[in-house]
């Protein structure tokens, strides 16, 4: 079967389609299904894992990318016989194996695939049954693909952790695939979005997909002084904070006393001063999130299938332009989910 | 000032519209303020107040009734100076009076209006500035005056407890105030409705309003059975149970393990054998739910004015018709609910 | 090996020490292990089960019983290569197999041993390296068999649900096994205690055990207020009602407003009339609690080990007496938990 | 009476002992107490504001200090006529006097006593009745007089939002008021704690106070990651930190994955460089914690009566002292609580 490899060292230009032996149903443990992929879709982890970045020491040759979905083309039950999936089901990928639902923990976040465990750009994979996820039906491969990380994390961000509830404010950074995620499920919830961008017509789209306020940060400086006036002074529910601590402060200044923010990114920067003062003060929650367990990821599909919510997917690359895909991606042109076709 | 009054026995026949002495800004104590009431809403609870069932030792003369709006004609602040409203705003009163948030309490629970305190049925009220809420601008004075008991029942069955998130599925009992503000409220939640009535145009009517499923529980006797089948088998997530003992042993054929069931009201009676079995079994929670606090209402208030949601009322009577009102409630044959305007 | 069968029909009379092929390292799939047993401890539901009357649909032969520890004799290591538990490891059984953390559900709560899986009176079991849950040393084997579902339901209503806290009342019904454990909680998180019993020498024990207060419930017939007197009034935290509908009327007129109630049990009948009213009119929540996930186990065991927690047998019977130590258990005459040595 | 002042300008010197008009009954407003004060206690907050670094704009002259516990010698009803507290009654005061359940709001958090109202350092107080709470019988005026403050934060950190458990390990620091609560209650809720100090002598005291292990900081630069190794690795679920961002990196080494954070306090520098990356790996939360509501503090109170805690305190000064007091307090040698006694 093809296969996208990082071989040799870390680098977008070591990356390689090659080939690899095709696994097939006589090869499944008990408990294991073999899938048929048929998509992929890209996240940020992905090129910092490409680069090296994210895990410097994750051994080589490595199959990029967490994000995928299939068809179950082969399953071999389990001693307790119990069926979670069957041949046919179209299933997306869970990000961490073995991590089902409850809290997180060192045991069920080492599992992941893209690394530690070799990732979804190849044409077929091997996977428990528990670690899989039937997709809505009425979503296209693609779009089903853009759900393992991006989705979930906005999904934990909001629902898990955050239980934003209708008439809450919710401050977003960014048209990146977790913030518009985060877009649309808080619009599914009843609540009110502003969100951030530096491109008014990147913000003008976030209006058309149901944003009730926007701030380019470019013009304004004191974005968080602004989102809480557009609040009435009363500030901000809740801020999915994808940047880190560059755009912390800017959060903090935004979000409303007894308020809550999400730390699920640090694109601007692990490391700045903070001032802990109003975190005291306003008696604000942060909470980091890294993805969610499958429990969120079937709540989260339920909730896509009744409000028939459509991911936006930015663009769609074949198998061997992953290599443009990811450079599309780093270079922050995109709006919504970049995507792999297998 | 005119007002309606229970004197000297219980029931529908002995409610007079009398007059009582204006109050005026002069009689405020510190930290009160002067209503000019302009609409109020009924409640199944009124109903039981008048006939002498829900307090048989509840003092007469008693003004009834504990919904209701009006504009704020004085106010005299606290000694601390807070000053909650202002002088031209238009309020909702507070059912429990010193119920402002966290958990209930006898202390807190005592202070209600319609009994043991006078009521809404006036022209004037004096109350506690702590004890009013502004209510939503979009709103007329019979839709914000439906806020006060059914609207923060739904809300605090569904938001404050049942934590339903977009995807749930919620069963509703009939189409009374409470039921049809859950239907609003989950919709907005983005979760999916199933609504029992025992009259297909009802049940129509519903559907319009966003109901997912429907079912005519005169003609489908297991409706408990039934509303699982809608879901495939899972069970719904939460049901608001407005009937009573009558109805809890099909509310726990329907809800899924691990569901949730907000027991609200006892309509089709307060004592009857409940099978215990299914609570241990499917781990099911049940939370008996008397109105809300006053965060929680605020939070309503948000959610309504940011999904300019629109209270269903069904008839509108004057005040001198208040006893008509109260007999067309009592028919059962509203949608919604009924107002009365001052 | 010699193993425990119910064989041919239901009944204590059809319980059989019998033999059966011993299961050897050889026979381990990826993921499980090999445990050489050392003690079980019998639950109700262990007499429900071998009487027919849990499951009557249950297919025999079975080896009933499902909390028991053991010796980690052998391991083969899952795909991923992850080891829970070492050779040498003293691990007690998981109830559901499959329930790890986060919500119930069917699928989760199938796979429970003694029923319809094989349970712990054998003297080796293989296991999934999921499904066992290392003990706290400083307990003896039986001890450690307590743990699995008594002592686990107890934390779960205690802890997982209840979530008491230092200085809340607690009100427990007789001395059986979870009983037990959860006055023993309930003292380890600063909580007070009141426990009933019909028996005075049961009550002597219970106040030796940290219990602030006691009610025989014989003399006592309305055992509800009394538990309500003594907390001044206020009523009672949390209940964890064992009786079933026999008993939670009591329990409603002893729990406090915005109070809650653990349903765990149904020893004194599962069907009789409820007042919904107490529920309702006093915002009380009753939790359905079946046993609890692993996350818990683990929680609840670093809580004995912190404490120095020592559970309390009533009494240790050899394999070959299972019947009798289940006949022990039938006649209610036990203080703790009854436990079957192997 | 006598009553401490700020007056003129801020600065330890600028406190005098002077008179003002004694309070009478005749002075109460509808719904006030009037309360003859027995002691007070210093927080940090009260040596900040008096030096003018908490609000420099905060209006002079001022009677500092916000917590306090005197008798109520005298009631006015309120209109509604409900009693909260009876003239013999021994209150203390409550530090936001209008927060007395559910979330903060700007609203709720102005009303504080020692700033911007007047403070404890007075002989007699006026105050809302809703604005004090009855003290456990068994403790002294002093040790009652610490609770409004150090006491609250202790659990709201731990209990409010820790929602700590029996078995989990609470990392503390230094031994402050905060902190020698914290393990008092942490103590009485059945978890281990390990606390740190610079002082081998406060470290010995702590652990006679039931401090599982103890860290010199002075000797142990990173204590975050010692404080992990006494953990076997897996890391404390719950910090109380009360040195803010210059300790948060050690306390961000310490917590396990999933754990939380208590930010409660400043000690040691508002704004220094945090590293966001641990927070989002390991999905930490942080929660700035501003002492509590009235509820919890009435639940505290059954807590401390319950486990018949005792209060620390490390010195009583009589009101003349007061400054020498505070120096006492700045000059970082107390374990404790320091006193004022009227």
């Amino acid at each position: 079967m093809r296969v996208i490899e990082i071989r040799d060292q870390f680098g977008l230009e070591n990356l390689h389609l090659t080939e690899r032996p095709t696994p097939e149903a006589s090869d499944l443990q008990p408990g294991e299904v073999l899938l048929q992929m048929r998509a992929a879709s890209l996240n940020y982890r992905d090129l910092l894992m490409v680069r090296g970045q994210y895990n410097p020491r994750q051994p080589l040759p490595l199959i990029p990318c967490s994000d995928g979905v299939g068809e179950v083309i082969a399953v071999r039950d389990a001693a307790e016989g119990v069926q979670r999936v069957k041949v046919g089901h179209r299933v997306a990928t869970l990000f961490a194996q073995r991590w089902l639902g409850g809290e997180p923990s060192p045991e069920r976040s080492r599992s992941t695939l893209g690394g530690p465990l070799d990732g979804t750009l190849a044409e077929r994979m091997i996977l428990p049954a528990e670690g899989v996820v039937p997709v809505p039906e009425h979503l296209s491969d693609e779009e089903a693909a853009t759900l393992p990380c991006a989705a979930l994390t906005a999904w934990s961000a909001l629902v898990t952790h955050g239980q934003i509830k209708a008439g809450d404010t919710v401050l977003l950074q960014g048209t990146g695939g977790v913030s518009i995620f985060a877009l649309q499920f808080a619009h599914l919830l009843g609540a009110r979005v502003i969100l951030t961008s530096s491109s008014d017509e990147k913000l003008h789209r976030a209006r058309e997909l149901g944003a009730w306020g926007t701030i380019n940060y470019k013009t304004t400086e004191h974005w968080g002084k602004e989102a809480r006036q557009l609040t009435g002074g009363r500030g901000v529910d809740h801020v999915v904070e994808v940047g880190g601590a560059g755009t912390l402060e800017q959060s903090l200044a935004a979000v409303r006393m007894g308020g809550s923010i999400s730390v699920i990114g640090v694109l601007s920067g692990t490391r700045s001063p903070v001032d802990v003062i109003p975190i005291l003060m306003n008696q604000v929650r942060l909470q980091g999130i890294l993805v969610g367990h499958r429990d969120a990821f079937e709540a989260m599909n339920r909730a896509i299938a009744v409000g028939q919510l459509q991911p936006i997917v930015d663009r769609v690359f074949p198998l061997e332009e992953t290599r443009a895909a990811l450079e599309h991606m780093a270079a922050g042109r995109h709006f919504g989910k970049v995507c792999v076709r297998l």
